[in-house]
Order: C-alpha cells, then structure tokens, then sequence
C-alpha cells in the first residue's frame, strides 16, 4: 500500500501541535495527510486577505518528517463572510428556504459568484502550493453529492436549467414529444414555465432534473480540476465520493476526467458483502489502476458502533487485497466541538494515544513492513463483468412506480451471488470494454443505448456469455417508455419480445388493501443442465414471447402461466440469457447464476464460508475472515506464509483474521 | 349493462391511430369512450386561441364504429399558460406555498380568474359538442375532491371564507357564540382576524373550513354543470368520486343537483366488503336509478397489484348486480410517460392487445350477449337503511379527540355485519325517505337535526326499528357539545338521557404511558330474545340513565358498573334500540345485529362464506364468488342457469366464479 | 393539605352561572379556584378597554362561599386584536412560519411590544386584584416552556440573540474560539452572521440558542413576577410546570425566584414511578417548602383514559404524602366547545354532577376531614441526593450524537432504584446543600463545574458516598470535549483518568448495517462487598485508568479487556464511586445501588411490591398501592389506623387503595 495516513485538521488544532503531532504520526508509519477541506474561512479570513503561513508550515513540518500531503479544495464550506453577503450563494431547497450557515454543502453549484469565489481560492492555493513537493495530490470539494442537501432549486438553477433545456432539446414541441407532455396537460408554451421538478412529478421532467444538477456540480467540480491540473501539473487531482454505489452525481464520468478514483469507504456502515461491491467498483473505474480510499474510520463513526478486535486489520488488509493504494482514516485527534465532536479519531480528545492509535498504529507497521516485502503486486482480475448504468438508475428513481423495482437491491444481491461463490466482479459502465471479461451480467436495465447493443453483440459472437434479468430496453432515452415491443435493439439476440411485464407487489385478495402490501410470488420452473429447477419469482415479471430463442424455465401459474421465463439463445461462439424475473428465491437464482458461470467458464466454490474473502493478486493469495467465528479453508496452493496461520494448503483463520500466501516461493 | 367502455386520449396518441384503437374498441365490445379530461392544452394552446378540430375528427371516428363518448371538461389540469400567467389561479397549501405546475388540481376553486377561464372553455366545448350524436354525456373536472391537495389558503380564499361567515353569522359576537370562542382567547373582533383553519385548531373553526371549502367546490363543479344542461339539455352531465365512502367533499348534495351518479371504482384498492359499501352507497345516491363507474383497473393500478384468473369478471358482474349501467375501464392503452406511465391500460405501452385486452374482450362480450338476454332488470331491493351523514363525519374530522371514535370504521364494520349476512343495505342521507325501510341504523351521528329526529319518530311510530350506536346527539351545528343531556330531540324516543361518555382508548395502570395505547375492554351483558349473551366493548361507552326505556345489557365492571348499556323503547308499531357502546366484540355485535333484523323481520343468512355475493335484480339471482375458494350455495330457487354451474337449486362456484339464474323460466 | 380546588372558567360559562357552580364546589370541598390564565380577550376587549367586573363579582361570590382563589396572567393566550395587529409579537418556528392565531404561545417572548402589552394587563389585574381577601396567590402565564412550540426565530430574537452573546463573549474571536468554529468552517466575522440554531447544527451554538431562549422566557416571566410582588406583597406568586422533569426552560431557577414550585401534574400520563419522580423533584425545588399541583386530571386527559375505581383517590394521596399543599383539579366543568372540548372536567358538559363530581366529592371531603385530624406534618425526609443539571441535559440534547446516551432514561432509571426500594430521593441541583444527605448520585454529568466540585469534595471528606455513572465532567461550559482527561477537577476524588469511551450502540458484524441498531452489550464483572457479580454494559462505557481508585468490577471482554469498570476511592470519612458504564442489567445495577446504599447506611426493602410506595411524613405513614393487585404490607409500627385496614403491624391494601397509620398515638 503505496499511501497510510489520516485527515489532519492544522486550523484546528493550532500550529504549535503540529510538531509534536507529526512525530506521533511518524511513529506510527503515516505516511500521507489529507489537509484543508474545510479550512476555507482559516486561509482567507476576509474577502480577498489571504492568510497561508500556518499551511505552509504545517506542509514544512509534515516534509521532515516524511510525510506526503493530500491537499483539498476547502469548496465544501464556504466561510460565513461568503454565504451571509452573497445570499445567492446559498443553496435553495425545493421549498424555497436557504440553507443555514453552520451545515455542509450549503452553496448553490450554479451560482457565478460562487464560482468566482471558487476559482480564486483554488488558483491560489494550487500557485502556492505546488512548490512543496511533499504535496502529492489534491482533493476537490469534499464528498460532492446530494446526499446531504437534495437539488438547488434557486432562481440561478431555474434560468440555467431552461438553458440546458434549450440546448438540448431545441424547442418547446421538441421538449414537449421527448417528455410525452400530452398526459395530465404539461405541455409547455414558454421556456420560463418549465422548472426544476420536484420529486413525484412526471418521471421524464425528473429524469432531466436529475441529468441537470449532475451536469451542474461535475461542471463545478472539473473546473477546480483544471485549475489545478494547469497549476500543479504533476499532483494526483481527485475527488472523493461518499455516497454508497448509487450515487446522484455520475462519478464514473468524474473518475475518467480525473487521475485517481476517491472513496471514503466506512466499513461499519454496511454490510460486508456491499463493502465488497463497493471496492470492486473502485478497482473498475479507472481499469488497471489501483483506488485510494481517501476516509475510512479510525474509530466510531457517526453511528456509535466500536469495531471488535482485529477487525480494523482485516477491513484494511481487505481493501489492499482489492486493489487499494492508499488506506487514509478519518482522523488525527477527535474534534472537541462541531457536528462531528463524537466521531472518533486516533488519538483521544485530549491527544492521549489510546487504544485506537495502537490498533492503527500496529496494523500500518504490519501493513508497511509486509508490503515492502512483497513489492509491486498486480490487481486481481475478474472475469465478469456487472454492468452499472446511471441512466437506468436515475430513470428508475425518477418515476413512482419503477421504483418498485428496486434496482440498488436487485444490483447488490446479484453481486452478492458472486460474493458468497468467491468470485471476483468488475463493476463497469456500459461504455466498458468487454472484450477482458466472459461473463457480462445486465441487471434490469430498462435504458438500452445502440451503440452498448452493438458491444454486446460482438461480445456474445466473440465467445462471452450475457445474463439479463428484468426490465430490459423498454425505456427510451427521456424515461418514457417504447411505443413497440423491447428489448430495444436486442430482440434478436435473446430470441424473443418483451411486450410489458407485471409487477408482482400484492395479489389482490378480498381482504386485502394496499396499505399491507406483501410480496406475490409466481412458481417459475424448468430444467437448467438437465437439473430440475423450481421456485417463485417475485416483484416483478417480464411478459415475453420467444422469437428464435429457447424456454429454459416457465412460469407455472395465473396470468401467465405456460410463458417462458428465462430463455436462452446461442450466437457465433457465446450464448445470451434473459430471465424474465427481476427477483427469485435463492435457489432458484443460485441456479441460474451457476448455470451462466458454467457455460462461461468461469470458477467459482460454493465451500467458503459467507463473510470469507479469498483474492489473488497475482502469485499472493489473502484470505480474509470478516465473520466472528474461526474458520478453517483449504486454499489449494503452495508458498510462504506471509502471516497467519497456513499449513498443508489450509488457512487458520480466528475471527478478524488475515492469512497471506506467497505462492512465488 | 348499458355501457361498457374505457378512458381514452387521442390527444396523447394522436388522430392517425384513431381509427385503429375504434376497430380494436368494436371487437372488445365497448360501446362508449371517456375522452378529454386533462386535454386542456391540446383543446386551447393559447390563452383564447381553440384546436378541437382533432376532437371533432375522433368523434366522429368513434360514431363511425358505434361508439359513444362520454366527454369531460378539462379543468382538473388546467394548462401552464393559464397557471403560470395567473398566478393567483393556483392552488395555496396552508403552509403559503402554491402548488407546481405538473400535478393535477393545481388550481384555486375560488378564483374568480379561474372560473372565467372555466367558463369559456366548458361553454366552448358544450357548444361544439352537442351537436354529436354519440357524445351522451359530460363529466365535470375530474375526480374532485380534497384528497390530492389539501384546502387552498390563498388570500382568495381567506376574503371568500371571511364573507361566506359573515353570511352564515351576521356578526362577530353571534360567529364568537356559535363558535364557542370563550375558551383559549380566540374572540374575534374583526373580520379579517378570521381565517380559515389549519387541522388541529378549534373544531368550530376546523369544522367551518371544511363546510366552506365543501361550499366552494360545490359551487365551482355546478357553475360548470349549468352551462353544461343550457347548451345540451339532452345529455347526461355529472361528476366523478374517487376517494371512497367518507369524502370531504358532499357528493350527496352533487349528485341530486346531477343527473347520475358517477364512481371511480378500483375494486383492487380496498377489500371486498368496502367495495360492496361503495357500491350501496352509489345505488342510494339517487333511488330507484342505476350509477356508472367511470373509472376501474384495466390491470393493475399504482400499486402494482395484478388480478388473478376471472377477477376482472366477478368484479365486473358485482357492479351490474348492485345496480350499474356502466363499467368504464381506465384506460384504453399505459401511456408512455407521465406519472401515470405504469398505469395499465387494455393494450400494452407498444399497442400490443396482450392478456388484459383479451380478459376484458372476453368479459364484455359476455356482459353485452347475457344481459341482452335478461333485458332490463329492477334494482336490487335493500329492507335496512345505513344513515351517512357528511356534517356528523366532518364534526369528527374536525376535533383532535373525537376521531378515536373512528367514525369511518364504525360505519364500515356496520355494513360488514350485514355484507357477511347477505343481507342488502341502502347508504342514505338523513333527509332520504325512510318509508321504503324496515330497519335504519345511526351509527355513532353526534349531530341530530330536528327534522331528522321528528321523521325516526315517524319511522318508529309506522312500525320501523331503528338501532342507534355510540355518541348520539350530543353536539350541534357548530360542532360543540350540548350545554344538556343527549340524545338530541331523541331522548324520548329511545327513553333514555346520555350525560356523556367515557373514551376507552386505553386504561390507566401504573406501568403505562400513553405513547402506547391500546384498547381498554369494558365487559357487558345481559339477554336479547332470552339468550345470555356476555362480551366487551371497547373505544368509547356512553354514560346514560334510562327514563322509559328498558335495559337489556348493562356494563358489568369498573366505573359505569351497572350502569345500562344497551337500552329499547317500543313505539307504536315500532322499536328503538340504543347501544351505549361504540365498538363490541364480534359475538356480541353479531348478537345485537341479529336481534334489530329479527324485530324488523328482514331475513338474512348465517352459511354464506365471507365474500361471497347472492344478489336478486328481480327475477334474476347473481352468485359471486370473491373468494380464492370454490364454493358450493344452495341458492334454494328454481330457474335457467345463464352463466355458471347451478344444478338442484345449488350453484357450485370456482374461485373468482359467477353463477346467474334466471327464476322466470 | 392546604388546598383542594380546580380550574374554573366564568369568562366562558358566564357570570349567571357562578352562583350554583359555587354552591356545587362548596358541597364538594373546594376551598381553592385558578381562575383567568385564557381569558385576556374577556378582560381587554379592545387594545386598552378593560372589562373586569364579571372578574371582580366572580371572585366575590366565590369569596362569600369560602373559596380562595389562584388568578392567572392571561400571557399565554393574547387576544386577536393583539397577535393580528402587530405581527411582531407574533412566534415565528425555524421555517420562517409565524404561528397562526388560535393556538396556544403563539407569542414571541422577545417583542418588545408583547412586553409591552403584557405589562399593562399585569398591573391591571394586580392592583384590583390584590385588594380581594381570597385572591391568595398569582400564576404567570401559562405552563410556560418550549414543548409546544420549540424556540422563536424571528428576527427581534435573532438580533436579541447577537446581543445575548456579545454580551457574553465580548468580541467574536472569543465566541469563536468557545464555539470551537474551526472545524467544517464555522468561523464569524461579523455578529449579524450568528443566527440562532436550528436542531442539528454545531452542539456549541445549539447549546446557546437553548439557554438565550431560556434566559428570554425566564426575563419574560420574572418581569411579571416583579409586578405581582410590587403590587400583591402577600400573595403566592409563581408559574406553572407542565412538562415532566426534563425540560428546556429552567425551572429550578425560576422556583428560585418564586414563592412556591407549582406543578401541573397528570397522573395518568406518566408511569407511576415516573410521577414518583416528579414529586420528589418538586418537593426539592424549594427546601422545606410543600409544592402545589395546579392541574390534575379530574377525569380523562386528552388521550382518552379513564381512570380505574379508586385510582383518583390513591393519587390524591400520593401527592399528599410526597409533600404536597395543594391538589387542584382540571377543570370545573367539561367545556363544550374549543381544542380542549373532550378534556373531562368535574361535571359533565350538560353541567350534570355524575361520576367525576362524586369521585372528587368524596375523595376531597376523606382529605379535608383526615388532614384536619393530622395537623401540619414535616415533610418526608430524604437521605439520597439525585442531582439534575440543566447545562448537562441540554449539553447532551445540543448534539447529534451524545443524545444517545438518553440522560433522561439513565436518571429515570437511577430513580426507579429508589423507587422499588422505596427509598426517598430528592431531585436536587448542583448547587444544592449536600450536607443533609447521606449519598449523592451524579447521572452522567458530563459537565462538572469547579464550585460544585469542591463541595463534593468536601461531602465525601465530611462522610458522605457519592456514586458517580458515565461520562462524568469530560465537556466544557461551552458544551465542547475537554482537551485533557476527565473527570475535570474530580480525577483525585474519584482515583481515576478518563481517556474517553466508547458508545455500544451497536457492535459491527459482517452482516450489520446501523439501520437496524441493537445494543451492544460487553461484559463486566467482579466482586461487591465480597459477593461475586458479573452481567452486561450497553450504551456506553468510559475509557478509564485507575489513579488512586481500586477497581472493583472489570470489563471482561473485547477492545477494554481488563479494564477497570467501578472504581472506588475513600477519603476522609466517606467513598467516592464510579461505574464507567452508563446502563448495566438489572442485576448488576441493583448490586451496585445496595452497595452504595449500605455503604452509605441508607435502609431500603427488597420486599415492596414495585408501584407500592410507603412514604413517612413525620410519624405518620402512608401506604399507597398503585398496582391493580391486592396487596399485603408489612410497615413494622405500631399505631392508630385513620384510614384502610391495617393490624397486627400489616397492612392490607386492595387495588388503589390507601392506608394511613398515625404512630404518634
């Protein structure tokens, strides 16, 4: 792991500390600080007084210590002097109130002022600060998304947005065919009519608002990422993400404008198997180059929830072993005072060195030491490839009722399929190459563009295997559906058409009202290998005639009983699967996804207990026990135990436990 | 039935698929289209500016192919050029901010703006369209009531509120005395200090707002109805309800100024027994003559519910057997896009004729051949009057405390007592013609009328039975309690004097608190016919002394021990029964139901499993199967079979199953 | 008992009526009416006309049947022609929303003008009220406090608010420096920047915004309370409490200020050990003084309960032996009209004497005729000290995370060990005089001021115990963590260094997300007293070494293996004690409390049934039984039985019922 270290808050803390905070950090193997993201009012003090001794200090002291700097744009808290003269700088939410000083995030990404004041902090930290050649990247902002605040709704957005409209689309008739105004009479007759939308409003007027803010803050973003790259031409310029996989701002066209992907990754916030999915994103978002994860907790975070023994190690051995570079904790010293006084970094309140920095201080040195050891180690490779599209995503919770269908769970519980068989996944974009992969999974994605119709073609003549579930290309390009059969474009590659679907919410039974809703479930069944095969499909189902393809499974009964439900058709060397259910039960979904891994060769084992990672990256194995109870596991190879416990081909793990294999020796 | 149809847009489709869509409606048997509802901006792009040339045009089509129209004034969605041009056309949440354009009922029911545009474009299209044959109908906006927004609180409404008081009061110090002003130092001493009230305020002024808003609307639906009856005095001109049963709109009122009473029914959204009360209820509306529903699933509604196998045809066949003389189904085909997108229509988003084209093909067919066949059938006969009285729901709705009465459920579970006995019920205002009834029901009316209270006295001298339940006469007009003892004009009737009550919402022990309430159960006995009969009430128990009439339950425990709780009073011919407890035990409530319907003499039956119907329209007996159950009936008539299986006098009926015999032959 | 009375309303009933409903008081007991606290309209029809001879002949009449009355500033209910007219008096809530007239508080405790008119009205009533003989006391306002409608925000209290601080920091770097602003950006340069806190932003300025609203509301009513005195020398002056122990305006000072502690107290809204809880606090508001409950629930409350047979009467009681002088009923008659038109009264709304009247009848008649027998009694004396402190209650409700620590439900909790021990407690502050008690308890007082400090110190020095739980002076005045170990200024009491400590909201497992939290508990263990404990810590446990202090118990597992848990020091005569985890089990909370207890030589009984208290007032004992189980009581004296069975030293009680033994004869 190239980068250990932690956020450092210098304003805070005050100068005099830094020294005696350094040493402390030297000790304990930091190598890199994150600074500045929120220092803004501390650098410049007054509008237009600049005052930076204390950083460049901080920076100097860092220096001789061998520390690295990650610098931040400190954009995401604007100081009071900005917000409180400059009132359209502030963040409108959709009731017309501005957000209150004192919060996050609570300027408008549109506002020219705001980004005038942007532009001069950054050119000015960036001239000032690229001479230090202990600073090795920069941050922008500081988890941009909506997370915290929705959309700016502010007259400034209101009038951009029309421009982005018009732009787009033209005219008002263009705007008006492409939203499908005719239902409920919101055809638009002049372009100050037509604004932002709030949620539960017709789901193509959403689609765009959605697009618009994204457009908005990546504009926002890449303009201090040009800057910075015009400045400091050899820094690492990044930003970090925050949010979970399901992000309103469209990181995957962020990442590819930027050098490094960003993740504060918190792994006692999820689940273990999202944690996964989340680090095999990151490997994916910039193909062949490692992610750093820029905040991860060094204690509690904001949830209250300690970590057990050992578990800190085996989170931080689990993102290198995923392809990480950089494992950075939030933070130094816990806060005294502000929102976050409870969130815990490694030294206490009082700057006493606790429990917290001898757990981090113990696994970086372990973490340094056996790295070094090991050398440069290529990423792990995966053979299938999970496709994520925004535009789906967005279209999905920009309509009422799609988002029954729920596409964040159906994503994570096909990815868990492969978790728990130990079988390492890319998460890429629909703009991928696919030529690396052999698996290639499309899960519900209702937005099927042309040209990724045309790749997958090529991909399934080339030898790959494609599995679709779901609602597949019955969408058009403004989140309206298709006036004819789908799947768009891919008709003739799954042999067959998808002419609507059902969704599976409730039966309707005497006694029942809505207000209970509970799943209806349909017998789906058939034979997949000449196996027997039998279960229900739930949510939602797909109503489909086969053209050229074959009925592997049926459904059983009511409406559609007899219709296929997951058909097959071969072309060139490969093969597509379409299951019509979105959601099935488990074994029945475990069926089907050993079914695709066969036919695409890929392996997989059904014996590692949940919870337990096995990764390679190249000769290295490690295996991981996230679970509290020990584990025995046959890894099947030879080497040098690196750490843990490793005899006869078999790991010991305890609970927490990290073993490392060299199988060069 | 006289209409089968379905909701239609050709504004949407547009005019080259007409002739289409007309050919597919043919083959399906529908012989009537619902058209126009929300086609505002199609029907007047700008502001004075008419294009009805595309109506005209489809109508004439739909004639062509013998389809009727059932036309609708568009002001539910009034188009953006009107709302965004005037503003104060637009509707104000209480919270001061206007609705968005691109919902629905957007507008403000008091503008005088509004209603000058409302006027034009329904006198425009009254004038058009009347001379079409096949257009036989008008509905008036769509679905008004309050359920989608709310009471406007525009200034418009503040200044029409204030007027509309002083015409009711006259004064402030009349307006401080009815309202009862004296308590919390609400006195007014001008008029503008008056304003319409947020929930939660006082229950005069709660109860004001609620009659004024219902004023308002009423007043806006029947300035469009006038126009409607002067330019095509032959038509049928009406509205349609959408929220169930207890609306804070008064349809009763609506629908004796109208000419049939219309009801958007999705039989999906409630269970069985509510959707037999809703049908009840809309055959009461105006007697002895048929309703239409305008509005029911195609498939499934927002919520994602699909039917099973038949569902659409028992529903269908219940309609017609509680008296309907349409079935309309929403809607032709699932728009595209819209809030609506997911809405199912008859053929799928591509135009595809799928399974719900099929189904309802089938289904119509069926109804259009057999009641051809019957010819024309009298009502079903109801022998027990259900009193709905909107003032006494509304003075409910209007305290923070009295609605733990539930005054919606209490009437519910009441018309479950005779839907599970088979026995047929009429929903009626208190000023509905109680001659035609053996048994009448007050459930819970806390405000009794002199009027009203002098035709129960009439009823009961000529031999009726009424049952009267719960808080009854207790407030007035005002939605104050009585400065004197209850009930209201009544006590004499029922022999009895009520000094108050006592709410069960739960008792008090020392390990409680009132965040977790649950019902406290009073016990109550005694005998009815001779039969002991002993159980519990619960939700509220009034506090009485009888004074002519005779106990035959009392409470048997804790404060009211002793005391009367179920109490008789024969008159004339006649009897009054008064049960002191709002909600009972089911034995004790069945007990109590059997003994009214046993003095009244109207027959009933106790075998019949739940959901299932037997309905007489004349000679003709319609059996129904709601259930997912087969069923075997002994219907114990004689006749031809028309539909089903019916052999020895019994009908054997599958799951979602309707038998029809016909006793004349 | 002094005085047995109720609320009564002649503005809203009329002056006719005054002379039966004195007649009916009288006959029930009632030597006491409060009178005039919503009747500001009644008494100032228009801005500067008074009306106040219905006052003046109501407090008469009542005069010529013996009754005294309690009148009421009519503050917190202005007249329309006041809130409707000057708009700035009017509240207005964080959304920038002024309150609607027709609520209750919709004032703005700032506004000069509000000030203003509330000073005329005062002096008004209190020099022609003053010269009637019975007039014995002056409530202000109205159950002042926060819980109805949160703070004011407007912009009078926002520039109040600047003042406020300037006043108490003198420059804004000084605010800044004790905000601790320099994290996420906070730092002001100018003093229109600072704004009063919304929930959820810095714990510091939230902190402020609390205690410049409770400084406001407390301004607001003493300048009332000064009118009173100035112009009503001998008169009881006070205000009314209506929320339960832990509220946002500081009572303790108030009562301070004032002549007695006056309590609105519901019994039927609270767990019995809760108003156990509340008694003990109001009987320790003012040592050595009785306290008066100015509301009681005469019969059901808002939420509808209705007390058991009896249940009145044990309350009453229970109110009498905590050391009340005044049990004063809500209300005289059920109101007829108004927000409060369901809230039972003594008569019916008809006027009718039924139950309720007969209930109170008989119970204030036993009360007048057995209190006469007694003669003044001391009050029940406490050797335990609770201490509760407003800054470290509202410190925890400033910030996000420290909430979960629950103060309210930890000092709850202490309590109820008392409580089921029956062991008297007073619910003192910290600047209370420790030298009359024999063990003092701090409920996780995380701000500790030096004053208090030392004279705990002192207290242990002079013999005492003190037991000391959770986080224990770990934050500064300014509600930030402390940059040095905790306890502040207690680290050689106690034998200890607190490094800080860990939340168990919940543990992290692999399959964990904090959307579900449970707690998570950790082991502790060790000896008491020789005897063997051991059970579990949840919610928090402090990060400790021993300095001094011995270890007792330890924690037993996980991250704080092995560290001490309660540690204990002596010095001089007496024992410091501190339990590091915040909530333990039952058992080991119970074994820590008789520990403290015996060590302490407080006696206590493990053999009370819970929710039976026995409570000594000299040498007359109260037994009181709460449950709704008959009980049999061994009191160990001898004595003359005034009420309820009692022989042979035992009591027998049958579900809420009373016995009352004088051991003087």
């Amino acid at each position: 792991m190239k980068y250990l270290g932690c956020a450092y808050y210098p304003e805070y803390w005050g100068l005099d500390r830094v020294p005696v905070d350094a040493a402390l950090m030297k000790a304990a193997s930091v190598n890199v600080v994150r600074i500045g993201e929120f220092a803004w009012a501390r650098m410049e003090p007054e509008d237009g007084r600049f005052d930076l001794d204390w950083l460049h200090r901080t920076v100097e002291i860092l220096d001789a210590h061998g520390i690295n700097v990650l610098m931040c744009t400190p954009t995401a808290t604007p100081p009071a002097w900005l917000t409180c003269s400059h009132l359209e700088s502030r963040f409108m939410r959709a009731d017309g109130r501005r957000l209150e000083h004192g919060t996050r995030r609570h300027y408008c990404y549109t506002s020219e002022i705001y980004r005038h004041f942007t532009r001069r902090i950054v050119e000015k930290l960036a001239s000032e600060f690229s001479r230090h050649s202990n600073v090795v990247g920069w941050q922008i902002d500081n988890e941009p998304d909506f997370i915290e605040t929705g959309f700016c709704y502010c007259e400034n957005c209101q009038q951009a947005f029309q421009a982005w409209l018009k732009k787009r689309y033209g005219t008002l008739p263009e705007l008006n065919r492409c939203w499908g105004t005719g239902f409920w009479c919101t055809d638009y007759s002049a372009w100050d009519q037509v604004r932002l939308a709030p949620p539960g409003l017709a789901p193509a007027r959403v689609f765009d608002t959605r697009r618009f803010a994204n457009a908005q803050m990546s504009d926002f973003l890449l303009m201090q990422a040009d800057i910075l790259k015009r400045l400091h031409p050899k820094s690492v310029v990044s930003t970090n993400l925050n949010g979970e996989v399901f992000t309103d701002l469209d990181f995957g066209n962020l990442f590819e404008k930027l050098d490094v992907a960003f993740k504060d990754l918190y792994f006692d916030i999820c689940t273990m198997d999202v944690n996964s999915l989340i680090m095999d994103q990151f490997r994916s978002f910039k193909p062949g180059q490692s992610y750093w994860v820029t905040e991860t907790g060094a204690g509690m975070c904001g949830n209250g929830r300690p970590a057990h023994k050992g578990q800190f190690n085996a989170w931080m051995w689990s993102n290198y072993a995923h392809g990480a570079d950089a494992h950075v904790v939030f933070r130094w010293r816990t806060c005294l005072s502000g929102q976050e006084q409870n969130l815990e970094g490694m030294l206490e309140h009082s700057g006493h060195p606790g429990h917290r920095y001898q757990i981090i201080k113990e696994a970086f040195g372990d973490m340094r030491k056996l790295t070094a050891q090991l050398g440069t180690l290529p990423l792990p490779e995966a053979a299938v490839a999970l496709i994520h599209d925004y535009d789906t995503m967005w279209g999905y919770k920009s309509a009422n009722i799609g988002s029954q269908i729920g596409y964040e769970r159906t994503f994570t519980e096909i990815h868990k399929q492969f978790y728990r068989r130990n079988v390492r996944v890319d998460v890429v974009s629909p703009q991928a190459d696919l030529s690396r992969y052999s698996l290639v999974i499309l899960p519900s994605l209702v937005m099927i563009k042309p040209e990724f119709a045309q790749r997958l073609k090529e991909f399934v003549a080339g030898g790959g295997v494609v599995l679709a579930q779901g609602q597949l290309g019955m969408r058009d390009d403004h989140n309206s559906y298709l006036s004819y059969d789908g799947p768009d474009h891919l008709q003739e590659l799954f042999g067959l058409r998808i002419h609507g679907g059902m969704y599976l919410y409730s039966c309707v039974g005497p006694e029942e009202t809505p207000s209970k809703p509970t799943d209806f479930k349909t017998r789906i069944g058939g034979q997949l290998d000449g196996q027997v095969v039998c279960g229900s499909a739930s949510v939602w189902l797909g109503d489909l005639v086969g053209q050229g393809g074959k009925a592997l499974l049926s459904v059983q009964e009511d409406l559609f009983e007899g219709q296929p439900a997951v058909v097959e058709r071969a072309t060139g060397k490969g093969l597509a699967v379409y299951a019509a259910a979105i959601r099935m039960d488990d074994d029945l979904t475990g069926a089907l996804y050993e079914y695709v891994l066969n036919k695409a060769g890929v392996a997989f084992r059904r014996d590692v207990p949940l919870h337990v990672e096995i990764i390679n990256r190249g000769p290295v194995v490690f295996a991981i026990n996230h679970s509290g109870q020990p584990v025995e596991l046959a890894l099947n190879i030879r080497g040098t135990v690196l750490r843990g416990s490793f005899k006869d081909g078999k790991a010991s793990l305890l609970p927490y436990d990290v073993v490392i294999v060299d199988t060069r020796v």
